[in-house]
């Protein structure tokens, strides 16, 4: 029986196994919901870099540069990190580069998984039936906020957790996170509107919440592969089926 | 209004602000549970020191030594992690060096608090109560296994977040610490029964979880002061009030 282990900050990575395992990555609030609205929306595929500057440096090659820190859009970049800006009239056979505060650090620090996966509400049940269908090892790698645990992406885990029914999900990590997910389900935007990043969007007037908990809107399968990641064929991830 | 802050693994502590704070060091299974029980039957003080081989050197000064690594005692020591091992006959006004797997390292790496305290469910109550008279910003540190994240040490922090009633538990870490509190107080036993820790004690033949989960048996506040863990007098803890 496969496992699912939950890693609840990126600080946490170095302690867990990711050999051999898929890794999911989960920044829910906002880089891996607006990374499936990108491919989604018909972008070609996204390059996830660690700095503003190193984004930039894209640009020469028609890339789009998008770039957030602390919840705002850099100035001089074509988007930040809010999934309404990566419409299809935008985005639609470009490829993107972009840099974001938690969510393309806990990928990038992912790297020895076998393979890496980016989760989001806006894609649960397609990567769910993927992971459902590959049978193999999953670390659920949450981005946080600069490495703080937060409770949007615990509670990503916990359902996707959920949905993985075959799978062993013993170890502590999970066992809390599918707890939380049930206590949660029923009323999550009221339980996510309490939490520090759903704070922080109302000081800084970002309404970018029902975008990002808008239930498989996106029925993609973004994988990271070659420091790019684009949407899996539908033939190859069970959806078609 | 003073705030609680959870840190659910050593390895978060420097993505944490100490200063000025007060830390409670939280390894239900099984150090910070023994350490309240051996003040309780009327030990002296505490020592916890980083390895074995430092335990020992306190021998020749006549303290007792006690040693535990993967959840059993090491030979040659006066007594391992277990409660059981800490009685009144054996402990009374003896000062004991200690070293655990968990507990100790999480203590050690806690000490840019301005104060710091022992929790466990055997004192529960007791450290609340004095919490509450000191109004002071307080950050529960869970001690984990080997900065894996651990069920009991959360659930602990959230039952202690939840008895905080007039501080702010607003951060991500104790809205989810409170949250799994509520969803297992009823039945604590059966959900600390799932944690890997309890798994890790049958298969070690361990049976400490009635005594580790018998609330409010030990009604001591055990600081740590100069190397030293103590119990505050009754008079400054608010528990003789």
């Amino acid at each position: 029986m496969p496992s699912v282990e939950t890693i609840f900050s990126p600080a946490l990575i170095q302690h867990h196994l990711l050999d051999d395992r898929y890794a999911v990555i989960i920044d829910v609030l906002r880089a891996t919901t607006s990374i499936c609205y990108a491919l989604n929306e018909g972008a070609k595929a996204l390059t996830p870099v660690a700095t503003p500057e190193h984004c930039l440096q894209y640009r020469r090659q028609g890339y789009l540069c998008a770039a957030e820190r602390n919840g705002l859009k850099l100035e001089g970049f074509d988007m930040g990190n809010s999934p309404d800006e990566f419409r299809r009239e935008k985005v639609e056979g470009r490829e993107i580069a972009i840099t974001t505060t938690n969510g393309t650090y806990a990928l990038l620090e992912s790297q020895q998984a076998e393979r890496i996966f980016i989760g989001a509400f806006v894609n649960l049940d397609a990567l769910a039936s993927f992971l459902i269908r590959e049978n193999k090892d999953v670390v659920l790698v949450c981005a946080g906020w600069k490495n703080k645990v937060n409770l949007e992406d615990s509670l990503f885990a916990g359902a996707l957790a959920t949905c993985l029914t075959n799978f062993d999900c013993d170890c502590d990590s999970t066992l809390m996170a599918k707890e939380l997910w049930l206590a949660a389900e029923s009323n999550l935007s009221e339980v996510i509107d309490q939490s520090s990043h759903a704070q922080r969007f109302k000081k800084l007037g970002v309404d970018d919440l029902p975008l990002c908990l808008d239930m498989n809107r996106c029925p993609v399968v973004p994988e990271y592969i070659e420091n790019r990641i684009v949407s899996l064929p539908l033939q190859n991830t069970g959806i078609a089926e």
